[in-house]
C-alpha cells in the first residue's frame, strides 16, 4: 500500500491539522503551574463555560481526569457504581484500586449503560463489614456499549438518585461532544448534575494531546494539587492548549458527519456475508460488528484488512470502527468496499 | 423471655465452653513477636500439618489473614477473580483496594462456585491497559451460596488454571473443616493447590478469637512482617492460641452434627407455609431460607422471632441460619415450634 | 541456668499473673462485633472515662490504635510531624505511608522530645507544591528517649499550636500511665487537648494482649469500621479484654515501683567500670546505658548476660533495660550484680 | 515596566524559541500509545543513547519519572534513602507514600549531597519491625543545594553501596545536563550505575513541556503500563517531543553560558550592601542569596524588584536566581543595577 490508511482504529488517531498546527505553533505561551500560560487558561475558560461549570484544568489526558476526580470524591475503601464496561474498570490499569484504593461495582445493562433501578440496589448499607458507596460514575457516550448517548433523563434521573444518597457524581465524557451533537442537547444540560466532568480533547476534537476537567472552583483548585502531585504539571502548555481552543472553535459541529459516516459503514456493513451488525444502534461514531459469520477471527481479519489498507481493531470475532475528522465519506465507501473483496472472498 | 436465646445468627456466635476456658487459663504464653509463645507456635505447627503447609502464623482474625495474603500476592494494580459474593469483596470494608490497591472481578455462578470457563475467560491479557490478573482466590465452604462446598476437583481444576498462567492461588477457609467432614475429604488434599490458605477458630471451632494462615515459610515470614505492620502482632497471644489447639482436638469431627442439625432445620422449614427453601442444597451448616411467601419482611420476622428467643439474621426476604457448637437437635426442633407458630399466625 | 531469667528486654515481656488469668476465665464475653460482649464493653467505658473521652474502641495492638487514627485523621499526600525516633516512623514496618499514604516530617530533640518551635517551622505552607501538613503525633512516653515524660505544659502548648494550624493531635500513649504516675498528673490531663489516644494494656499494665483506642464518638464508631477493614475485629474478645479490666484496677498505681526499679537500675550502672549512663534522666521505667567503655559490643554484651540469667536488648554500643511487674527490686540487686560482675571481669 | 521583564524566577520559565516552534509545527506524529509517533520514538531513542541506557519513556514531567520509577523500585512500606531537601519529600505533594506507599530517610549534607556513610547508617537491618530500605535517591544537580554537583566518584561509590546492599538506585536529573557542561563529565558515566534516571526538557533546555525517563528494556515496558494508568500517556505526543529533539541538537552546550551568568550574578551579588552570597559555590545555574542584612523579607524584596522588571522567587530571607536560556549577560547586569539600586536605597 502506498496510500494513506484509512484508519478506522480509533477517534484518537487524527493527525493535527494544518491550521491547527499553526494555531500551535502561534500559540502565546507561559508557565501553567503560575497560571500565567494564555492559551491554558483560556481553553479552561472555554471549556468551564461551555460545561456550565465555575472553573476547570486542563490534563495531558482524561484518564487523569478521571483518576483524579475519583481521588477527590473517595477515600480509600469507597465504592464506585458504573457500567461493567467502563473505562475506569477495564482501561485504566487497575488505577482506581491503585490510586484511590477504590473499588468498583460494575453494573450490566445494554449498550453501556445502567438502569437507574440496579444503581439504588447497589447503594450499600452503612455498616462496618460494608464498603462505603461515595460515587456514581457514566460515560458519555459509552464507548463499549457502541458509542451510545446516555439519554438526558437517565442523566438527570441518576444525578436525583445520587442526590438523594449523598453520593458524588461524575462523568467521564470522553465524547460528550458526540453525545451533544447526536441529540441535538447542550453541553450545559448534559454537565447541570455532576460534581465533576471532563471532555477529551484527543479524539473526535482531532487535537493531538490533552483533555479538560470542569467542576467547582474548590473542586478544581484541589484538582490542580493532585495534578502535579501526579506528574500531569506542565509548563508552557499553552503549545498543545491551542489546539484545543482551535477544536472547540472549529471542531465540535463537524461531528455530524463522523456520525452520519458511522452510520453509513453500519448499514454498508449490515449487506455483507458473515458480518451482523445492528445497524440501527449506531447513535454517534462507534459501529461494532461481528465477523463470526466469516469464520475469521479478529486478529486474522484485522491483519488482512491492514494489508489492504484499512485499519481496525477487535478480538474475538468482534470488531471495532470508529470514525473522525481524518476519515471521510469516500473513505468510508472505500472500506467498505475493501471489506466486502475480503469478506467475498473468503466466503468463496 | 428469661431462657437463653436459640442463637442461629452465625457460628461466630460460639461461647468458649468450660474445657476450652480452662486451657486458655493454663496455657503457656511468651512473647509471639520473638517466637516465644509455645502455644501460638503449637497452635501454628498444628495447623500448618493439619494443611500440608510448611508453615503457619496466628491472626486475630480472618479478614486480616485474606487482607495480608492478598497484600503478599498482589502489587497495586493488580485484578484478583472471585466469585460476586466473595467476602473479600463485600465484606471487608473495601480493604482489598484500600491496603493492597487491587481490584476484584467477581463472577457469577449459582451458590457461590464459579466456573473454570468463567475464570479462564476472566484472566486478562497483558498490555498497557489492562489490571494485570494476578490471583483467584476461592471461599471454601461458600458462605454466600449457602455454606456449599467446591468440590476437590474443581479446586483441583481451578489451581491447574491459575498454575498455567502463573497466577498465585488462595483459599478463605472459613469455613474448610465444614467441607472437609462434610465431605470426608482431608484438609491437605484441598490445601494442596494453594500457595496460601487459611482456617478460622472462631466460627464453627468455637474459639473467642483468631484465624491461622498457612502457607510456605518465606511466605509465612513475610505474613509475620504485614501482621506487625497491620497491628495485628500481639504479645502472650498463646492465652487465646491455646482456645484454637484445644479446638483442633475436640470441636472438629462433630461439626457434623452441626451439618445435621443444618439438614434437619431445613427439611422442617421446607414444610412451613410462606417458607421457600431447597434443603437438598444445604451440604454443611447454613441454611438460606426465604420469607416471601409469609408477607412479612426480615426485618420484620426476625424481630418477632426475637422475642420468642430465636435469633437469626437476614435482608429483604432472604434469611441465614447457622448451626454451631452452642446449637443442639433440641435447639433446632424449639426454633422450629417457634418460626411454625409465627407463620401460622401470620397466615391466619 | 535453671532459675526463670530475670527478664529486663522489654515491659511487653510480662506474664499474666493467676489472678489476671481468673479474670480472663470467668470473663462474661459475647460477639464484640454485634457491641454484645460485656467485658470488651466495659474496658472500653473504663478507658475513656480514664481519658476523659467520648468513647474507646479495643485493639489487638497499640500499633493498630496507631495507624488507624493516621487512617482517619490523614488522606495520601498528607504529612505528619513528630519525633525522628517515634514508634510510627520507625518499628511499624513503614506502615504509615503503606496504610495512609502520609509521610511523617520527624523532628529532632533530646530525649524524644521536640520544641514548639520546630514543629512550628515544619508546618508547610499551602500550595499545589507541599504536602498537606495534618496531624502531630507524639510518643508519651518517648521510648527511645529513654521513657521521658512529655511535661503537661509542652503537651498544651503543642495542643494549642495544632488547633491554631486546624491539625489533628494524636498520642501514641503506650506508656502514657506510667508518665501519669510519675508526673503525679491526672491521665485527663494529659489526654484533654487530643484529637485521639491509646494506652497499651500488654506493657507496664501486665496483659498479654490489647490497647484501647479512645476520642470522640463519631471518630470512635470510624475506628471501629477501620478495625473491621484492618481484620482487627474479634468475636468474643472479652477473654482478652478482662485482663485490661483487672490492670486498670490492680496494675496502675505499681508503676511507680517499675519507676523506682529503673532509678536503682541506673543509679547502680553509673558505678560500674565501662559504663556510661545520665541516671537522673530515668523518669519512668527505661534505661538506656552505653557500654562503649567496655570494649564490648551491645549484641556480645547481651549473649554473656543472657547466659548469666540476665535479658536486656540494645544495639552498637547502647543497651535498654526496662522494669515491669514481673521485675522486684531484688531482681534488680541481682541483675546489677550479675552486670558487675561481667564487666569487672571484661576490665581483668 | 514597559520591557520584558528579566525572569529569573527559575529555568522552567523559558519561552520556546522560533525555531523550536517550527520544529514542532513540521513534526511527523502518530499515536505514541501504539508505538507509532516517529518524533516520540525518536526522543526516547536520542536520550537513551545520551544515557547509555537500553530504553526510554517520554513523560509530560519530571515528576511523573520520579514517582513512576519510585513505583516500580518499591512495594507499599519500602524506605528510600534521599538528602532531606529532596524533590521526592518536598515538592512532590506527598506523592512518593500516596502513590507507592514508601517513606523517605531524608539525610542531611551541605549542598543538598550526603556522604556515603551517612546513607550506609541509614540502610536499615531487615526484621519485622522496620521499614525495607529499597532505594537510594539522588538529585543531580542538587536544587535546593544551590545547583551543586554530585561529583562523579561520589556517585559510584554510593551506587557500590546500593549494589553491596541490594537497593535500587534512582537519579532525579532534572538538571543533570547542567552538571555534564559543567564538570565536563559525560551524560553516560553519570548514569552507568543507576537503574533508572531522567532528564528534564522544560528547564536548561528550553522546552515547553515533558522529561524523559531511561533505563533497562523491561523497566521501561513497566514504566509505559504505569504511564498509561497514571494517565500520562498522550496521543501524537510528537508535538511537543519534537522540542526535546531539537533542545538536545541544539541547546545542551550552550548550558556553560547560564553558568558563566549565574556565576557572574553570585559575583556581582557579593558586593552590595546587606546580601550575602557564597559565589564560590556556584557550580551551576542557580544563585542562592540572604538578603537578611537589608533588613527586608523575601516577599518584600521580590514584590519590590518586580516592579522594576527583575521576576525572583524566595522565603524568609533566602532568595534564589536562575540563569537560562532567555536570560543574557546584559540581563544579568541589568539585573544586578536593578538590585544594586534597590538595597542602596533601602539601606539609605
Amino acid at each position: 500500500m502506498s496510500e494513506t490508511p484509512i484508519n478506522l482504529y480509533s477517534d484518537t488517531q487524527t493527525q493535527p491539522s494544518p491550521p491547527m498546527r499553526q494555531a500551535m505553533a502561534e500559540a502565546p505561551v507561559g508557565d501553567e503551574q503560575r497560571g500565567e500560560d494564555p492559551s491554558v487558561n483560556r481553553l479552561c475558560e472555554m471549556t468551564a463555560e461551555l460545561l456550565g461549570k465555575e472553573a476547570a484544568v486542563f490534563m495531558p489526558s482524561g484518564t487523569m481526569c478521571n483518576q483524579i476526580a475519583i481521588h477527590i470524591h473517595c477515600r480509600p475503601g469507597d465504592e464506585i457504581i458504573a457500567h461493567k464496561s467502563a473505562h475506569i474498570l477495564n482501561f485504566e490499569g487497575g488505577g482506581t484500586a491503585a490510586f484511590s484504593g477504590a473499588q468498583i461495582h460494575g453494573l450490566a445493562g445494554d449498550k453501556g449503560i445502567f438502569s437507574i433501578e440496579d444503581a439504588q440496589a447497589a447503594i450499600r448499607s452503612k455498616d462496618r463489614y460494608n464498603p462505603v458507596t461515595r460515587l456514581i460514575a457514566i460515560e458519555q457516550t459509552a464507548n463499549q456499549g457502541g458509542g451510545s448517548v446516555w439519554p438526558l433523563e437517565a442523566v438527570q434521573a441518576l444525578g436525583a438518585l445520587a442526590a438523594r444518597h449523598g453520593l458524588a457524581y461524575h462523568m467521564d465524557g470522553a465524547r460528550l461532544l458526540n453525545a451533544v451533537v447526536a441529540s441535538a442537547t447542550p453541553a450545559k444540560a448534559y454537565a447541570a448534575p455532576f460534581d465533576s466532568l471532563w471532555v477529551d480533547l484527543s479524539k473526535g476534537l482531532g487535537c493531538p494531546v490533552g483533555a479538560v476537567l470542569a467542576g467547582p472552583t474548590d473542586f478544581i483548585e484541589e484538582a490542580w494539587r493532585l495534578k502535579q502531585r501526579t506528574g500531569g504539571a506542565m509548563r508552557q502548555a499553552g503549545i498543545i492548549a491551542a489546539a484545543g481552543i482551535y477544536a472547540l472553535q472549529h471542531n465540535v459541529e463537524r461531528l455530524a458527519e463522523d456520525h452520519a459516516n458511522a452510520r453509513l459503514l453500519a448499514e454498508g456493513l449490515r449487506n455483507l456475508p458473515g458480518i451482523t451488525v445492528d445497524a440501527d444502534a449506531v447513535e454517534t461514531n462507534i459501529v461494532f460488528f461481528d465477523i463470526a459469520g466469516t469464520g475469521m477471527t479478529a486478529e486474522a481479519f484485522c491483519e488482512r484488512l491492514d494489508q489492504r489498507g484499512v485499519i481496525l481493531g477487535g478480538a474475538g470475532t468482534r470488531l471495532r470502527a470508529v470514525t473522525h475528522l481524518d476519515i471521510t465519506r469516500n473513505d468510508v465507501e472505500r472500506a467498505l468496499d475493501t471489506i466486502r473483496d475480503l469478506v467475498t472472498e473468503v466466503a468463496a
